[in-house]
């Protein structure tokens, strides 16, 4: 069997001038702790700090970019356990280890060999051959204090983590860990999709269920906006910095009060076309930034995915199934609406997200050059890899700076594997910056802060962490 | 005048580690047989075996990566001998030597100094001063024996090479091919366009030649539909592995079978909307999945090419000349109907390609990497290039991994040039595993596989060949 | 203070052998006059040869790229002086200079740091501690002879110079640098926006002023076409050799006379719809192709750019005010309808410009590459800069090759910085071609006439200089 071995060189730049620079620079800040402002971990870990399952459980069946390369090679998603609590996980995960040459060149395949040897300290190749040791040794260890949520958090130095919530939810376990005494920081982030999107899956019970949390009348334009109102300022109250839009286009509006109210008044009734649903989501994005120019809430847009586009998958098993495409994405003409009306407010921060790359030297530097409001997300979901954060820094750099992106985002609910996924954007970042420093265009000093900025300080900042 | 030369390093990456492994991983994979499962070249020469003409007829004419080059800088296409017989070849390819300089950085000019130093052996490059020499060495070798097609298909090695005929087409060529008792693989690839798309040229009459041939009503659509099935059964029985559909776009559709009919009624009238013409497209690409999935062609899709986008140059000399520009291309919204149907038929197998790379790494990477029937064929006609080799790896490996994608085409006519092309793709491929080996991403040993699987066994594999 | 030195060999590549073949091949091109075939600096300063005023007038208030990026950032444009006389220069350019670090990775950074070297000779860093010695040092110098227009044209080496005008401009700036007896060449360009775009601010008055200036009668048709033939004809007299079109988007039109009568007759008498006024710019385009042909004025199409975006800045402040976003913009559709009447003329000449970098591979240079009219213009504004000259030429070079390319333009009102622009770009070239020459795919020899023809001679011949 292959050897397993990380090599302390990986991602940098072949030249050997330019690695030694980025070597060096990596050297300074692949100690510091990780911020991770976005994210979907489940708070619940950390509230119970109950351990794992098996090793099928945690890494398998939740991690989407590893069932759907499964799934495009023929694995039923039945066999490896998604959606069928009656496979076999040892089964399923050897059907993942046979497999894994799949993963060649692909992030997936670094994340989890950096869990693989620094987590569980695996010195060979997952394969075949290695099937059962691996999954005895990690299911074996997951049921070890140390291996703990908690414990891990606390050997992967997280210095902050924000989870991501539905208005509707209670925080319970936000206030769980609140109460217990650890000194973890794991703040919420306010998603209000489900009660935004008209099209969301539950929408009118989700309105309702709005109504009955906040006491407002949610079947009413204003009591909708004030019951949004409340549960912002609860989730603040319960840590949390900043809103999260997870919309299918960048679209915004900014229609007249009573305009809105009509509106309201259709997609709550739930009579209403694919238009109108599109431009009461486009409508509530401005009203968001109006409320965060009260409550202080960053603004997170995150557009252009397709959801649920394999039709057969979303009726058998719903949801998030590794079936989201990404699609072409407009931002100037999309964005202008919210920005006629609070482009200039420097008060206001909203950090652009793209799964469309084309957009990065054409609309998103350019915005995020000139309005004062705005901030670039870093590479974002199938982007956040080494050669789409390489593209990322190429294509938004000239024109925004660096000073206008806001550092790294994990997004993951792969907990384990958040130290990798930082440590891949340090290792990217300083790449970027060695060779800006070997072509002479920055100094070494300079690429020095800019690589404390990028990994720590401009996450802090961007989201008033 | 100057010596030409082929490079034993040529398109290596040019930091010296890296080059060495991309030396090593090309030296074990530079001699194995080609497999081309997608090309134009004429079935005729293998049929016949005759001499080809000479040096301006061979390389100038048929090549329309040439003779636009040339266009655009001003040399007439009659001058070259593009629809002009009376032209002196002579002296056409004066024209092109003179402007050989024009070529530098491109493809053309490393297919054609490979031909010329490899197959003819000429040790100066092309230019005014060694044009007689050219034409006047490559049009005698032509006259000999080892210049014959036979001859030059087993000097190249060349396992398999699938020509591309329409369902009109008696295969003549091939069967004579069989019948020959030479041993050269020469199959076809069915090309319904000139029966499926209402806009073809002589449409109208290409549904009765279709009819005549095969004995059922094409002016019925169940007829219709029986026609094709026949016509794929003699196109497999003549080996052909595959189907290849090139339409203006990538759309699909998923009608009833009852309006299906109605539209087939309108079609084949020849009274129709523009829409309706895509829309009939549309349906029949479904309609060829279905067929996929019981005689089990492989499919291709070659979408996103405005034809004959120079409306002089068409009326003046038809179609093929040059002046074919991509289009912007939508593939996530237009092949939903069709995988709405099929998308989770691991049976099927649908290779996608684009002029449009944009597409890649938004669109094309995410949808291969999810849907079992998709997989993505290489960087197509202008991104038949080293850089745009490069790029389809860089901005797909990521999502769709290597296992999703088909290994090389050379989609070709030039002949002469196939190994060239070939090589091209090997060295490319090389050069980016050794820097994914350099950055300690994969290891060598992964590398030294893959360099096997891009070069043989994935285009075997997913060609069914 | 950190020093300030501009190392030699910067931007040139990183690999040793690969930088030494670009150091070698800038040194036989760095020296080389400047062509400078399209800008916007101000013909009065050759004319007048007044010293400039001081360096907040000089380097911040009319550099948009500098005061964009600061007010991104928060800092007030009315604090840096923008429309704002009462600012005190010395406290906006220390607002500037405390923020020097933003532009780190940026082009502006690069061209700044060599105007503050070269031109003024700054040995130490831009920064809140060296505000007032820059301040003062530049506010000196420019007072001085060796700092006049004139004589630092001469000192930049500048062979010629296009200005642009509106046609409603009298030249005489022009005049009077003529009749001067000074030898420097500066040109005009013609700029019809004003009075062929009828969403132009003040379109309606612009074509009364243009009937006054020609004694046409503008309100007419014919007697408009008339007028700017009377109007190229004068630009022409004083040195013209193009214009240029800085249109919402490539569209263009061929509308029959009685159609465009018709259209005229609408936008001129100022009750038109979006819809018309973009059909009306369209038309103009090709009716601007046709006066080209007889009068040889090399036209320029620079679309794309989404102007005064800013709804709020526009209103207080008014056009070009960093809030110009480019959109995704389409060639291929948008160019047929002037390619089918003029497409094969090989007498006409049309530049394109993209501010889409995705349109580069999959249309211009395909376009570019077959089209005998067609010819690329270099990376432009937001690409303007080390990475998008460098994606230029690998997304364009393979299909359009470099000799459908037309050497670099500065594009800039930035004087001062206009060697630092030229140099960039041939230092990107000159790395580019090394990585060819490295990589064997073209000779040495070759890439050393390439570095000649992108720096000198294609900008000549191109804009016919």
């Amino acid at each position: 069997m292959p050897n397993l071995e990380l090599h302390p060189d990986r991602l940098l730049p072949v030249d050997p001038d330019t690695r030694a620079i980025a070597r060096q620079l990596y050297g300074t800040i692949k100690d510091l702790p990780i911020i991770s402002p976005h994210g979907h971990t489940d708070p619940e870990w950390f509230a119970t700090n109950a351990n794992f399952g098996n090793a099928a459980e945690l890494l398998l069946h939740p991690d989407h970019y590893v069932f759907r390369m499964l799934y495009s090679q023929g694995v039923p998603l039945a066999a490896l356990g998604i959606g069928n609590p009656a496979a076999d996980p040892r089964e399923s995960w050897r059907l993942f280890a046979e497999r894994y040459h799949l993963f060649r060149g692909t992030p997936s395949r670094m994340w989890l060999d950096w869990v693989f040897a620094e987590v569980f300290g695996m010195g060979v190749q997952l394969g075949a051959a290695t099937s059962d040791l691996y999954f005895d040794t990690i299911t074996e260890m997951l049921a070890t204090q140390g291996f703990r949520p908690r414990a891990l958090f606390e050997r992967y130095n997280i210095e902050v983590i924000a989870t991501t919530e539905s208005p509707l939810d209670s925080l319970e376990h936000h206030a769980t860990i609140r109460a217990s005494g650890w000194q973890g920081r794991v703040i919420t982030a306010y998603r209000p999709d489900p009660v935004i999107d008209p099209e969301f899956e539950g929408f009118q019970a989700n309105l309702d269920a709005l109504s009955a949390l906040t006491g407002e009348d949610c079947r009413s334009w204003q009591g909708y906006l004030a019951a949004h109102r409340r549960r912002r300022a609860f989730f603040a109250e319960m840590g949390a910095t900043s809103t999260d839009h997870g919309h299918p286009t960048a679209q915004t509006a900014n229609l007249t009060a009573a305009e809105s109210e009509a509106l309201f008044a259709k997609v709550s009734s739930g009579r209403f076309t694919p238009a109108e649903a599109e431009l009461f989501r486009a409508q509530m994005v401005t009203e968001m930034a109006a409320m965060s120019l009260d409550d202080g809430l960053v603004m997170q847009l995150h557009p252009g995915s397709f959801r649920n586009h394999n039709a057969g998958l979303f009726t058998a098993l719903g949801r998030d199934k590794g079936a989201d495409i990404p699609t072409r994405t407009d931002y100037v003409h999309a964005l202008k609406p919210l920005l006629d009306r609070f482009g200039n407010e420097a008060g206001l921060s909203l950090i652009l997200f793209t799964l469309d790359e084309s957009a990065y030297a054409r609309e998103l530097a350019p915005l995020a050059g000139h309005y004062p409001c705005l901030k670039l997300g870093p590479a974002w979901w199938f982007h956040d890899s080494p050669e789409g954060m390489r593209r990322f820094r190429e294509m938004t750099t000239e024109t925004a700076g660096f000073y206008n992106t806001v550092g790294f985002n994990d997004d993951t609910r792969a907990f384990l594997s958040i130290p990798a996924r930082h440590d891949v954007a340090r290792r990217v970042d300083c790449a970027f910056l060695a060779r800006l420093v070997a072509e002479h265009r920055i100094e070494d000093w300079e690429a020095a802060e800019l690589a404390q900025d990028l990994t720590y300080n401009l996450a802090k900042a961007a989201y008033r962490l």
